[in-house]
Protein backbone atom coordinates (compact mmCIF):
# COMPACT_ATOMS: atom_id res chain seq x y z
CA UNK A 1 0.00 0.00 0.00
CA UNK A 2 1.75 3.13 -0.96
CA UNK A 3 0.27 6.64 -0.62
CA UNK A 4 0.50 7.45 -4.27
CA UNK A 5 -1.57 4.04 -4.55
CA UNK A 6 -4.14 6.23 -2.71
CA UNK A 7 -4.17 8.92 -4.59
CA UNK A 8 -5.73 7.38 -7.94
CA UNK A 9 -8.13 5.44 -5.44
CA UNK A 10 -9.74 8.56 -5.04
CA UNK A 11 -9.81 9.74 -8.32
CA UNK A 12 -7.01 11.98 -8.57
CA UNK A 13 -3.71 12.23 -9.73
CA UNK A 14 -0.46 14.69 -9.02
CA UNK A 15 0.25 17.29 -11.34
CA UNK A 16 3.74 18.35 -12.81
CA UNK A 17 5.07 20.16 -10.09
CA UNK A 18 5.87 23.89 -9.93
CA UNK A 19 9.40 24.66 -11.39
CA UNK A 20 12.41 26.49 -9.23
CA UNK A 21 11.31 30.05 -9.78
CA UNK A 22 15.18 31.19 -9.88
CA UNK A 23 15.01 32.52 -6.20
CA UNK A 24 12.68 29.99 -4.42
CA UNK A 25 11.39 26.90 -4.97
CA UNK A 26 9.17 24.50 -4.08
CA UNK A 27 10.25 22.26 -1.99
CA UNK A 28 13.22 23.46 1.20
CA UNK A 29 14.47 20.23 3.15
CA UNK A 30 16.39 20.85 6.59
CA UNK A 31 16.74 18.13 9.03
CA UNK A 32 13.78 16.07 8.77
CA UNK A 33 10.87 18.82 7.34
CA UNK A 34 9.85 19.71 4.22
CA UNK A 35 9.14 23.02 3.82
CA UNK A 36 6.94 23.52 1.00
CA UNK A 37 6.24 27.29 -0.72
CA UNK A 38 2.27 28.63 -0.82
CA UNK A 39 1.07 26.55 -4.28
CA UNK A 40 -1.78 27.75 -5.94
CA UNK A 41 -4.73 25.94 -7.29
CA UNK A 42 -3.02 24.37 -10.04
CA UNK A 43 -6.06 22.75 -12.45
CA UNK A 44 -5.42 19.69 -14.98
CA UNK A 45 -4.90 22.42 -17.84
CA UNK A 46 -1.71 22.94 -15.99
CA UNK A 47 -3.59 26.73 -15.18
CA UNK A 48 -4.60 28.18 -11.87
CA UNK A 49 -7.71 28.75 -10.65
CA UNK A 50 -8.74 32.28 -10.10
CA UNK A 51 -11.61 34.39 -8.20
CA UNK A 52 -12.97 35.59 -5.41
CA UNK A 53 -14.22 33.57 -2.87
CA UNK A 54 -18.22 34.68 -1.68
CA UNK A 55 -17.91 36.86 -5.06
CA UNK A 56 -17.07 35.35 -7.88
CA UNK A 57 -16.72 31.53 -6.50
CA UNK A 58 -18.97 29.43 -4.23
CA UNK A 59 -17.63 27.52 -1.56
CA UNK A 60 -18.23 24.03 -2.95
CA UNK A 61 -15.92 25.44 -5.81
CA UNK A 62 -13.21 27.00 -3.65
CA UNK A 63 -13.12 23.46 -1.67
CA UNK A 64 -12.28 21.75 -4.56
CA UNK A 65 -9.48 24.66 -5.22
CA UNK A 66 -8.35 23.91 -1.78
CA UNK A 67 -7.65 20.23 -3.12
CA UNK A 68 -6.00 21.47 -6.09
CA UNK A 69 -3.21 22.95 -3.98
CA UNK A 70 -3.09 19.68 -1.71
CA UNK A 71 -2.32 18.02 -4.81
CA UNK A 72 0.20 20.77 -6.21
CA UNK A 73 1.68 20.79 -2.57
CA UNK A 74 1.85 16.20 -2.67
CA UNK A 75 3.40 16.81 -6.07
CA UNK A 76 5.99 19.74 -5.24
CA UNK A 77 6.84 17.26 -2.32
CA UNK A 78 6.87 14.38 -4.14
CA UNK A 79 9.53 15.72 -6.75
CA UNK A 80 11.80 16.70 -4.15
CA UNK A 81 11.79 13.48 -1.66
CA UNK A 82 10.97 10.84 -4.81
CA UNK A 83 8.62 8.82 -2.83
CA UNK A 84 5.11 10.21 -0.75
CA UNK A 85 5.54 6.96 1.48
CA UNK A 86 8.44 8.87 3.33
CA UNK A 87 6.09 10.95 5.06
CA UNK A 88 6.06 10.46 8.51
CA UNK A 89 3.64 12.75 9.37
CA UNK A 90 2.11 16.05 7.75
CA UNK A 91 3.21 18.90 10.55
CA UNK A 92 1.38 22.30 9.34
CA UNK A 93 -0.86 23.71 6.54
CA UNK A 94 -1.71 27.44 6.49
CA UNK A 95 -4.32 28.27 3.96
CA UNK A 96 -5.03 32.01 2.39
CA UNK A 97 -8.45 32.34 0.90
CA UNK A 98 -9.22 35.24 -1.44
CA UNK A 99 -12.19 36.64 -0.31
CA UNK A 100 -14.71 39.05 0.57
CA UNK A 101 -15.14 40.78 4.22
CA UNK A 102 -18.43 39.11 4.81
CA UNK A 103 -17.15 35.77 3.97
CA UNK A 104 -16.17 33.75 6.98
CA UNK A 105 -16.02 30.23 5.98
CA UNK A 106 -12.29 30.22 5.42
CA UNK A 107 -11.76 26.82 7.70
CA UNK A 108 -14.47 24.49 5.28
CA UNK A 109 -12.52 26.24 2.04
CA UNK A 110 -9.89 24.78 3.13
CA UNK A 111 -10.82 21.64 4.40
CA UNK A 112 -10.84 20.78 1.43
CA UNK A 113 -7.17 20.31 1.07
CA UNK A 114 -7.24 19.02 4.89
CA UNK A 115 -9.12 16.23 4.00
CA UNK A 116 -7.24 14.85 1.56
CA UNK A 117 -4.53 14.91 3.60
CA UNK A 118 -6.26 12.95 5.72
CA UNK A 119 -7.41 10.65 3.43
CA UNK A 120 -4.47 10.04 1.92
CA UNK A 121 -1.67 9.56 4.59
CA UNK A 122 -4.23 8.49 7.82
CA UNK A 123 -3.50 9.86 11.30
CA UNK A 124 -0.13 11.00 9.85
CA UNK A 125 -1.97 13.37 7.33
CA UNK A 126 -3.89 14.87 10.78
CA UNK A 127 -2.61 18.42 11.01
CA UNK A 128 -1.68 22.06 13.13
CA UNK A 129 -3.88 24.12 10.65
CA UNK A 130 -4.25 28.08 9.74
CA UNK A 131 -7.21 29.35 7.96
CA UNK A 132 -7.55 32.95 7.15
CA UNK A 133 -9.04 35.51 5.00
CA UNK A 134 -7.02 38.14 2.69
CA UNK A 135 -8.22 40.35 -0.06
CA UNK A 136 -5.84 39.45 -2.98
CA UNK A 137 -3.83 36.81 -3.85
CA UNK A 138 -1.10 35.75 -6.61
CA UNK A 139 -2.39 35.76 -10.22
CA UNK A 140 -5.54 36.10 -9.03
CA UNK A 141 -5.42 32.82 -7.01
CA UNK A 142 -8.52 31.76 -5.24
CA UNK A 143 -6.60 30.16 -2.75
CA UNK A 144 -3.03 29.46 -1.47
CA UNK A 145 -1.89 27.07 0.77
CA UNK A 146 1.73 26.26 2.22
CA UNK A 147 2.77 23.13 4.04
CA UNK A 148 5.70 21.86 6.64
CA UNK A 149 5.84 17.33 6.46
CA UNK A 150 8.28 15.74 8.63
CA UNK A 151 9.73 13.22 6.61
CA UNK A 152 12.30 9.99 7.02
CA UNK A 153 15.89 11.03 5.78
CA UNK B 1 6.28 27.56 41.09
CA UNK B 2 4.35 26.62 37.52
CA UNK B 3 3.48 28.16 34.68
CA UNK B 4 -0.25 27.12 35.57
CA UNK B 5 -0.09 28.78 38.74
CA UNK B 6 1.03 32.00 36.97
CA UNK B 7 -2.20 32.10 34.87
CA UNK B 8 -4.48 31.86 38.14
CA UNK B 9 -2.17 34.74 39.52
CA UNK B 10 -2.67 37.17 36.46
CA UNK B 11 -6.56 36.24 37.58
CA UNK B 12 -6.98 34.17 34.22
CA UNK B 13 -8.33 30.85 33.51
CA UNK B 14 -7.82 28.51 30.50
CA UNK B 15 -10.76 27.37 28.71
CA UNK B 16 -11.84 24.03 27.15
CA UNK B 17 -9.16 23.38 24.43
CA UNK B 18 -10.74 23.29 20.89
CA UNK B 19 -11.65 19.52 19.91
CA UNK B 20 -9.78 17.92 17.01
CA UNK B 21 -11.98 18.86 13.58
CA UNK B 22 -11.26 16.07 11.97
CA UNK B 23 -8.64 16.24 9.41
CA UNK B 24 -6.61 18.87 11.36
CA UNK B 25 -6.13 19.26 15.14
CA UNK B 26 -4.88 21.99 17.65
CA UNK B 27 -1.54 20.41 18.08
CA UNK B 28 1.14 18.57 16.63
CA UNK B 29 4.14 17.48 17.96
CA UNK B 30 6.87 16.85 15.63
CA UNK B 31 10.74 15.97 17.51
CA UNK B 32 10.63 18.80 20.18
CA UNK B 33 8.41 21.42 18.81
CA UNK B 34 5.00 22.17 19.12
CA UNK B 35 3.10 23.56 16.31
CA UNK B 36 -0.41 25.00 17.66
CA UNK B 37 -3.19 25.38 15.20
CA UNK B 38 -4.44 29.26 14.55
CA UNK B 39 -6.77 30.56 17.33
CA UNK B 40 -9.75 32.59 17.77
CA UNK B 41 -10.29 35.11 20.54
CA UNK B 42 -12.61 32.23 22.91
CA UNK B 43 -14.72 33.39 25.75
CA UNK B 44 -15.02 32.45 28.86
CA UNK B 45 -18.82 31.78 27.77
CA UNK B 46 -17.73 29.32 24.84
CA UNK B 47 -18.32 31.78 22.04
CA UNK B 48 -15.80 33.02 19.97
CA UNK B 49 -15.36 37.32 19.89
CA UNK B 50 -16.05 38.65 16.33
CA UNK B 51 -15.87 42.25 14.64
CA UNK B 52 -13.71 44.06 12.38
CA UNK B 53 -10.79 46.15 14.52
CA UNK B 54 -11.33 49.68 13.44
CA UNK B 55 -15.12 49.53 12.96
CA UNK B 56 -16.78 47.52 15.47
CA UNK B 57 -13.71 46.95 17.83
CA UNK B 58 -11.63 49.46 19.66
CA UNK B 59 -8.10 48.76 19.74
CA UNK B 60 -8.16 47.48 24.48
CA UNK B 61 -11.23 45.61 23.07
CA UNK B 62 -8.70 44.10 20.69
CA UNK B 63 -5.77 43.35 22.85
CA UNK B 64 -8.35 41.71 25.27
CA UNK B 65 -9.49 39.05 22.05
CA UNK B 66 -5.69 38.82 21.35
CA UNK B 67 -4.98 37.58 25.11
CA UNK B 68 -8.13 35.61 24.44
CA UNK B 69 -6.75 33.76 21.74
CA UNK B 70 -3.22 33.34 23.92
CA UNK B 71 -5.23 31.47 26.37
CA UNK B 72 -7.00 28.98 24.14
CA UNK B 73 -3.19 28.84 22.49
CA UNK B 74 -1.76 27.59 25.85
CA UNK B 75 -4.94 25.57 26.04
CA UNK B 76 -4.22 23.43 23.27
CA UNK B 77 -0.74 22.89 24.61
CA UNK B 78 -1.51 22.23 27.84
CA UNK B 79 -4.15 19.39 26.54
CA UNK B 80 -1.55 17.63 24.58
CA UNK B 81 1.67 17.60 26.87
CA UNK B 82 -0.02 17.85 29.79
CA UNK B 83 2.29 20.08 32.08
CA UNK B 84 3.27 23.31 30.86
CA UNK B 85 6.17 23.52 32.68
CA UNK B 86 7.65 21.37 29.32
CA UNK B 87 7.37 24.48 27.79
CA UNK B 88 11.09 25.57 27.25
CA UNK B 89 10.55 28.54 24.55
CA UNK B 90 7.99 30.04 22.95
CA UNK B 91 9.23 29.88 19.28
CA UNK B 92 6.79 31.68 17.44
CA UNK B 93 3.67 33.66 17.14
CA UNK B 94 2.03 34.98 13.96
CA UNK B 95 -0.87 37.26 14.77
CA UNK B 96 -3.93 38.05 12.22
CA UNK B 97 -6.16 40.64 13.13
CA UNK B 98 -9.62 41.36 11.36
CA UNK B 99 -9.27 44.93 10.53
CA UNK B 100 -10.27 47.91 8.15
CA UNK B 101 -7.27 48.89 5.55
CA UNK B 102 -6.79 52.06 7.80
CA UNK B 103 -5.98 50.43 11.00
CA UNK B 104 -2.42 50.12 11.75
CA UNK B 105 -2.00 49.42 15.32
CA UNK B 106 -1.36 45.02 14.54
CA UNK B 107 1.14 45.08 17.00
CA UNK B 108 -0.73 46.61 19.87
CA UNK B 109 -3.44 44.01 18.85
CA UNK B 110 -0.93 41.31 19.08
CA UNK B 111 0.87 42.88 22.42
CA UNK B 112 -2.59 41.11 23.93
CA UNK B 113 -1.34 38.11 23.67
CA UNK B 114 2.45 38.14 23.51
CA UNK B 115 2.66 40.02 26.92
CA UNK B 116 0.38 37.38 28.58
CA UNK B 117 3.19 34.81 27.05
CA UNK B 118 5.89 36.95 28.56
CA UNK B 119 4.02 37.44 32.15
CA UNK B 120 4.04 33.53 32.63
CA UNK B 121 7.28 32.20 31.05
CA UNK B 122 9.45 34.73 31.39
CA UNK B 123 12.63 35.13 29.04
CA UNK B 124 11.18 31.90 27.80
CA UNK B 125 8.24 33.71 26.96
CA UNK B 126 10.01 36.25 24.62
CA UNK B 127 9.47 35.07 20.79
CA UNK B 128 9.81 35.72 17.26
CA UNK B 129 6.58 37.58 15.89
CA UNK B 130 4.66 38.60 12.96
CA UNK B 131 1.51 40.86 12.69
CA UNK B 132 -0.46 41.66 10.00
CA UNK B 133 -4.01 42.98 9.06
CA UNK B 134 -6.56 40.53 7.03
CA UNK B 135 -9.83 41.48 5.12
CA UNK B 136 -11.88 38.69 6.94
CA UNK B 137 -11.17 35.69 9.52
CA UNK B 138 -12.99 32.48 10.26
CA UNK B 139 -16.86 33.05 12.02
CA UNK B 140 -15.83 36.34 11.98
CA UNK B 141 -13.08 36.41 14.48
CA UNK B 142 -11.59 39.70 15.40
CA UNK B 143 -8.02 37.79 15.86
CA UNK B 144 -6.61 34.47 14.93
CA UNK B 145 -3.27 33.62 16.47
CA UNK B 146 -1.30 30.73 15.62
CA UNK B 147 2.09 29.57 17.72
CA UNK B 148 5.38 27.41 17.94
CA UNK B 149 6.46 26.03 21.18
CA UNK B 150 9.72 24.06 21.94
CA UNK B 151 9.29 21.50 24.32
CA UNK B 152 11.17 18.80 26.54
CA UNK B 153 10.72 15.69 25.33
CA UNK C 1 34.82 35.57 1.09
CA UNK C 2 31.69 36.64 3.68
CA UNK C 3 28.32 37.05 2.96
CA UNK C 4 28.75 40.03 4.53
CA UNK C 5 31.24 41.35 1.94
CA UNK C 6 28.50 40.52 -0.67
CA UNK C 7 26.32 42.77 0.91
CA UNK C 8 28.69 45.59 0.01
CA UNK C 9 29.67 44.69 -3.36
CA UNK C 10 25.82 45.11 -4.04
CA UNK C 11 26.19 48.56 -3.25
CA UNK C 12 23.70 47.74 0.41
CA UNK C 13 24.45 47.99 3.76
CA UNK C 14 22.21 46.54 6.63
CA UNK C 15 20.34 48.46 8.93
CA UNK C 16 20.60 49.23 12.58
CA UNK C 17 18.50 46.29 13.69
CA UNK C 18 15.63 46.26 15.37
CA UNK C 19 15.45 46.14 19.30
CA UNK C 20 13.75 44.03 21.25
CA UNK C 21 10.44 45.11 21.83
CA UNK C 22 9.47 43.59 25.15
CA UNK C 23 7.52 40.79 24.97
CA UNK C 24 9.10 39.58 21.82
CA UNK C 25 12.49 39.93 20.08
CA UNK C 26 13.54 40.23 16.12
CA UNK C 27 15.44 36.66 16.41
CA UNK C 28 14.49 33.71 18.19
CA UNK C 29 17.27 30.97 17.97
CA UNK C 30 16.02 27.00 18.44
CA UNK C 31 18.28 24.07 18.21
CA UNK C 32 19.65 25.17 14.30
CA UNK C 33 16.69 27.43 13.32
CA UNK C 34 16.93 31.15 13.62
CA UNK C 35 13.20 32.30 13.02
CA UNK C 36 13.15 36.26 12.16
CA UNK C 37 10.20 38.22 13.15
CA UNK C 38 7.95 40.04 10.26
CA UNK C 39 10.29 42.96 9.35
CA UNK C 40 9.09 45.96 7.54
CA UNK C 41 10.94 47.93 5.11
CA UNK C 42 13.31 49.82 7.53
CA UNK C 43 14.61 53.20 5.29
CA UNK C 44 18.28 54.38 5.21
CA UNK C 45 16.97 57.67 7.40
CA UNK C 46 15.51 54.90 9.95
CA UNK C 47 12.13 55.46 8.80
CA UNK C 48 9.53 52.15 7.36
CA UNK C 49 8.38 52.89 3.87
CA UNK C 50 4.11 53.14 3.93
CA UNK C 51 1.82 52.68 1.59
CA UNK C 52 -0.37 50.45 -0.26
CA UNK C 53 0.63 48.84 -3.83
CA UNK C 54 -1.74 49.40 -6.46
CA UNK C 55 -2.22 52.82 -5.28
CA UNK C 56 -0.13 54.88 -3.69
CA UNK C 57 3.06 52.32 -4.83
CA UNK C 58 4.36 50.63 -8.04
CA UNK C 59 6.05 47.58 -8.40
CA UNK C 60 9.60 48.62 -8.96
CA UNK C 61 8.63 50.68 -5.65
CA UNK C 62 7.65 48.12 -3.67
CA UNK C 63 10.35 45.22 -4.78
CA UNK C 64 13.11 47.94 -3.49
CA UNK C 65 10.85 48.13 -0.35
CA UNK C 66 10.73 43.93 0.09
CA UNK C 67 14.87 44.09 -0.51
CA UNK C 68 14.50 46.58 2.20
CA UNK C 69 12.62 44.01 4.29
CA UNK C 70 15.58 41.34 3.61
CA UNK C 71 18.16 43.75 4.75
CA UNK C 72 16.34 44.36 8.32
CA UNK C 73 15.92 40.09 8.22
CA UNK C 74 19.91 40.01 7.83
CA UNK C 75 20.53 42.44 10.30
CA UNK C 76 18.12 40.82 13.16
CA UNK C 77 20.04 37.62 12.31
CA UNK C 78 23.46 39.16 12.46
CA UNK C 79 22.50 40.96 15.49
CA UNK C 80 21.73 37.23 17.33
CA UNK C 81 24.52 35.00 15.87
CA UNK C 82 27.43 37.64 15.54
CA UNK C 83 28.25 36.34 11.62
CA UNK C 84 26.55 35.31 8.62
CA UNK C 85 28.55 32.96 7.50
CA UNK C 86 27.19 30.66 10.19
CA UNK C 87 23.89 30.75 8.06
CA UNK C 88 23.77 26.96 6.26
CA UNK C 89 20.32 27.74 4.43
CA UNK C 90 17.55 30.23 4.10
CA UNK C 91 14.45 27.80 4.92
CA UNK C 92 11.79 29.84 4.06
CA UNK C 93 10.58 33.74 3.37
CA UNK C 94 6.68 34.76 4.14
CA UNK C 95 5.72 37.51 2.18
CA UNK C 96 2.71 39.74 3.11
CA UNK C 97 1.86 42.66 0.63
CA UNK C 98 0.09 45.82 1.77
CA UNK C 99 -2.04 45.91 -1.16
CA UNK C 100 -4.94 46.62 -3.49
CA UNK C 101 -7.99 44.09 -4.26
CA UNK C 102 -6.99 44.26 -7.74
CA UNK C 103 -2.98 44.05 -7.40
CA UNK C 104 -2.23 40.31 -8.43
CA UNK C 105 1.81 40.60 -8.42
CA UNK C 106 2.73 39.51 -4.77
CA UNK C 107 5.34 37.27 -6.32
CA UNK C 108 7.06 40.05 -8.29
CA UNK C 109 7.20 42.03 -4.92
CA UNK C 110 8.35 39.73 -2.71
CA UNK C 111 11.27 38.59 -5.50
CA UNK C 112 12.78 41.93 -4.35
CA UNK C 113 13.88 39.87 -0.87
CA UNK C 114 14.48 36.92 -2.69
CA UNK C 115 16.68 38.23 -5.04
CA UNK C 116 19.15 39.43 -2.27
CA UNK C 117 19.40 36.04 -0.69
CA UNK C 118 20.26 34.32 -3.63
CA UNK C 119 22.35 36.99 -4.96
CA UNK C 120 23.87 36.89 -1.40
CA UNK C 121 23.56 33.34 -0.24
CA UNK C 122 23.62 31.70 -3.24
CA UNK C 123 22.29 27.72 -3.36
CA UNK C 124 22.17 28.14 0.29
CA UNK C 125 19.76 31.71 -0.05
CA UNK C 126 17.25 29.51 -2.44
CA UNK C 127 14.54 29.23 0.07
CA UNK C 128 10.67 27.80 0.26
CA UNK C 129 8.52 31.25 0.29
CA UNK C 130 4.97 32.26 0.64
CA UNK C 131 3.77 35.69 -0.82
CA UNK C 132 0.09 36.96 -0.25
CA UNK C 133 -1.64 40.20 -0.45
CA UNK C 134 -3.60 41.69 3.00
CA UNK C 135 -5.10 44.65 3.78
CA UNK C 136 -3.18 46.43 5.85
CA UNK C 137 -0.14 46.08 7.73
CA UNK C 138 1.62 47.54 11.04
CA UNK C 139 2.13 51.27 10.80
CA UNK C 140 1.27 50.99 7.25
CA UNK C 141 4.24 49.29 6.43
CA UNK C 142 4.09 48.55 2.35
CA UNK C 143 5.66 45.19 2.50
CA UNK C 144 6.40 42.50 6.08
CA UNK C 145 8.61 39.90 5.29
CA UNK C 146 9.30 36.81 7.69
CA UNK C 147 12.27 34.20 7.81
CA UNK C 148 13.58 31.02 8.92
CA UNK C 149 17.21 30.23 8.27
CA UNK C 150 19.14 27.24 9.32
CA UNK C 151 22.53 27.79 10.83
CA UNK C 152 25.45 26.60 12.50
CA UNK C 153 25.73 25.49 16.24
Amino acid sequence: MTFEHNIEKLGLKLPTPAKPAGSYKPCVIVDNLAYISGQGPLMEDGTFAQGVVGKDLDLETAQNHAQKCGLAILAALKNEIGDLNKVTQLVKLTGFVNCTIDFTQQPLVINGCSDLMKNLFGEKGVHARAAVGVNSLPLGFSVEIEAIFQIQR
